[in-house]
């Protein structure tokens, strides 16, 4: 595996380093860690990884790494850049042949995500999409009971996601400056609080209940004079089934949240409800038994979910196993093994995000109007 | 006290006859239990008042009282009819003297809640709402937390109640009927789910935080064909500062839920958070300070908290006490005793219910567009 | 019903008589509310009592009312005063014909204990023992399952019973002092910690499982100098099964803990759990499917969990309706209705109550030995 | 880094070799997989390891080794044998010079833990217990609270360890065999649940408080007939200070439980609790101010809790990556860095350990009497 993005102080990219290792089936090699040469060829000697294979720029990793012996070159590179450089370095890799794995938001534009889709198409590499709250065990498990009708007919979906952390930036009364840039549109793109979690929420619905949503109508809140992005927002959504309506409410301004997800799906037969401050319980409700809590390591769940979790029942594994469960499955699609789609999110995810999240900021900017994703 | 309503099998009688026995300051002397006499007469039997008190309509009753001597007379009549026989009795009996407890929605219509607000300004009566859940002690202390400023800037509102109770009616699996009356325009008005619960949310908004939503734009879903009323909804919510918004989410088709209400008011410097199901812990985040749980019957809580609850702490009281609270405030104010405005739901909060009510219909009915309050 | 203590700033009295008025089966009618007169009549006016039933003293009380006409006579008499007064006063109500409601711990002596046993078996009148908690819906559905068998083998029982309010009585910190009579053997008997809350653990455990503990060996702890009683300890217990051992965990010097009353039974099969703070939840643990949470209010539940809860689904009642229960449950038997034996704790369990207090404090005081129940 | 044990199925060596991956200092060069040289050498191919250092024996390990450059040689070797094998193993590889990371319990008995005490000593290598919990940053955040002072005096302690999965083997109904050999004293010494999961109670115990228990009087129960080892037991403690008393609770037979692991320090100013299962939630109780969550990755948190977790807050963290923070530790003081007593379990907690269980066991052995640690 190769790199590009993730030096010294970029906690995402650390992420991804430690999920690759969690789940065995890759090694770093190299990358291009950051845009300034110094300080990646400093990151790449603090982690051991040879200086010849610390590139200057993603061109030069691709003509050098082509140069090696097919056994000895990257097989997948990950992309933990800011959002306005995914597509470029993204395009050059597919093209050139490498596998990828890249951060969301997969693009700046609609158009670029569905160019990378055709690309991914033409080229058949295995292209990975870190929607990462898709690797959790019981997100599979809420995913596969839905499948199976455990709920009946889905007759409303409220998906959420809560942080508070960006108050610290907008007051200037915090340290947490690594979001800075994303209030930024230049390396942002359109939306701070939707492109980078109301994205999430969004694609939690359509993971979990294999739904698309049709329609949306956003009311967005820039929060501060001077802030030219959405820090928080509702979004009203539509699906094909049109007694089947929803929600997806996301904010960066809810002052002392931390990562405050939840998906809840609701049908007539029962509700099922996840939230990701304690992944490793999934609430089932019924009018007609108890509630159930489903938790990770029983042979009560479903193979995905099982498979999604290594240590026995009550030790709980968190962020890191799942981002590493994606790991895992985008490895068993370069190896050409068998997995299920659960197992990682793909480009089309990719391309629904940014479809999502520009009808999203078109409603707004229309006066809260239906747009269609 | 009186009271219109309440026979044989209604809950929500029941539930206001323990609340006025638990406070303490009431003592059920007569009423009209049901629109058929002999039920009523056969309810009156069972609890022990006598037949003379059992009154055939509402004329009667209030005939009859004025003709006692004031101490023996009825001091307040608690109405808990269905929703359509609300404003009709309210306004008799106000006009003939009494105090009057009334069920919400207060109305049918927004004219009808401004006549009686009029009414009680003309006769300097006590009129009380009874929504319930202002009753709680950590609701009460939500309240006076956000008046004393500890969210600092409100920059987002989020309130939820969801039910699944009728889908046993809808799909007739079930056997919960007493709500039939509640899918029927004549009787429960334009609307179910808002009429019925949705504005429970709305009225915690303008209690909690003191602000006045001025403008909606909802999304309602009748969920089955056939039915006519709402079951399930969103609305979007703005008020006077434009840089805050927020969201009130409804359903009464949530399959398992019980009575799962949730109201969050995020702010620049931390974010409270009460569920009515665990109604004795309310959640204050913060980022410069770990998460603290208020709960009732300790020094910390401020006097209106205190007060609302009357056993050490750790004893957990629930909704009867809730509503008992109301029933006391309500006395304080009969007696001309000095309450805080908190302490029950007047006439005025019934009038905003009612605009409430009506503004997300319209809403919902004119394409989902905006509407005042 | 009459009263004997409970009188001004007494938090129990207050409570029995909010129980009694919830269930709607009593009216208090009279009593000795202080041992002072004067402030017994302060308080007999403050509700509305008659002076001439308000007594002098229990005697006097007694013989007035047995003068009074069968139909206006009380037709039982609760007793709320300090422990030591509880057993004089209850063998002369008794005798004179009373039925008994009294609170724990029912004597000061095992021999007191049986004394009352013995006479309620002769009298043939309903003594009710007022242990609290076993009122709870969940608590009597937690019996009712184990009593079906879901646990299989029961394996390990432990209970505990953790508060903190005295240490602001011992470190003079608080203004809590209602208490202050428990830590003088006089008024609180052999125990303060044991004596007041261990034994609703003991009473619990047996309640719960219908299973007699036969041995402890305790450890106590008096934790500060100059403290007379127990504040605290740990009791090892065993029952007529050599293969099923437990323990119970009681402590007022918790610092910051409310009423912390955690019971849980453990078996080959499955596990139940119930804690006081949130009581309308009961968690089933087993291997085989995902955990259960138990609510009242629902058709799944058994017959007696669903006859103490009045209210729907997910509205919560609490400490005042579960002691409202055992005087529904009293109130049947006074009243020669059919009752199950779970709806109230009788003489019996305040004999079991008191060896148990006893046994501990006699296992401490040998040095940790067993010694039989 | 080198293992002993932990070849295929075992799925402690796999935690080990995660953990010592995601703290990133560690690499797997070789070992002894497996007692059955073929199927340590399938194991070493599967993930990738050279067969030359995948060895036939610890001897051969350590022979060969150290015939390596030092630049090439294992620094550490880990250990994660079934019990009896530890300490032989440990005892040669220090001796040899190497570091060693052990999994426990340390030894089969308390010499040959002192023996290990006085080799490490002598040797001046490191050598670390994965007591894992340990490594969890808020059990970190509540010794260093404790150390504070902010419980005041320490009036009661209280550790639970809670697990049902030994019912699936006693009554043959599961298929988690991993730990038969558990219930074997040959393989596991003289006790399974107090060797096993106990000594884990007790350890964290001593670690959140810096206190040393001195006495124990112990319960055991093997809970079936045929059983040898204790399944199921509790235990009281003491301490120096004669007013401070606590109880240790631990079961691998409650039905359904998973890894109920919970730590509760109760004192005269507030009380600290912690549960495994929900690992990123401590909990402080105090009279005087709602009850405290303290979470990871807040500046209110103090040194070593914020850098045992990586990730910003709300993003749980689990198991591996507790035992990554021990693995971390390990290496500081393996490298001569600088590191916090609290960062890895030394020989010294072994020696406690052993010294517990063998003071449990015999403490129940002869008839539940005080015995010293």
């Amino acid at each position: 595996m190769g790199m590009i993005g993730g030096g010294i102080g970029a906690f995402i990219g650390d992420a991804h380093r430690r999920a690759s290792r969690i789940c065995n089936d890759y090694e770093l090699v190299g990358g291009v860690f950051d845009a300034d040469y110094e300080k990646s060829k400093e990151f790449a000697a603090g982690v051991g990884i040879p200086l010849q294979r610390c590139y200057k720029s993603v061109d030069a990793l691709i003509k050098t790494e082509l140069s090696l012996p097919a056994a000895e070159r990257m097989e997948v590179v990950a992309i933990v850049t800011p959002n306005a450089l995914h597509y470029g370095f993204a395009k050059k890799l597919l093209v050139a042949g490498f596998n990828v794995i890249c951060e969301k938001p997969m693009t700046m534009t609609v158009k670029e995500a569905q160019d990378l889709e055709k690309l991914v198409a033409k080229t058949k590499k295995t292209f990975a999409l870190t929607h990462t709250y898709t690797g959790y065990p019981m997100v599979r498990q809420m995913r596969d009971l839905i499948r199976k009708g455990v709920l009946g007919t889905i007759q409303r979906i409220d998906a959420q996601y809560y942080q508070g952390w960006i108050n610290s930036i907008i007051y200037g009364t915090g340290s947490r400056i690594t979001g800075v840039w994303r209030l930024d549109p230049k390396h942002a793109g359109v939306s701070s609080c939707m492109g980078d979690i109301g994205v999430h929420a969004f694609n939690l619905i359509e993971f979990t209940t294999g739904l698309e949503v049709k329609e949306v109508l956003s009311d967005l809140n820039s929060v501060k004079e001077g802030i030219q992005l959405d820090l928080d927002g509702t979004v009203l959504i539509r699906f094909s089934n049109k007694k089947l309506k929803g929600v997806i409410r996301a904010s960066q301004v809810c002052g002392g949240l931390e990562n405050d997800i939840v998906i809840s799906v609701y049908g007539s037969k029962g509700s099922l409800r996840w939230g990701q401050e304690n992944p490793n319980y999934l609430y089932f409700y019924s009018d007609s038994e108890p509630t159930r809590i489903y938790k990770p390591a029983h042979g009560y769940n479903m193979k995905n979910a099982e498979e999604a979790h290594t240590m026995p029942a009550g030790h709980p594994e968190g962020i890191y196993e799942a981002l590493a469960n994606i790991y895992k499955g985008a490895a068993k699609s370069i190896r050409k093994q068998k997995f299920d789609p659960c197992e990682f999110p793909t480009v089309h995810d990719g391309v629904r995000g940014m479809k999502f999240i520009h009808a999203v900021v078109n409603s707004n900017g229309k006066g809260n109007v239906w747009v269609k994703v």
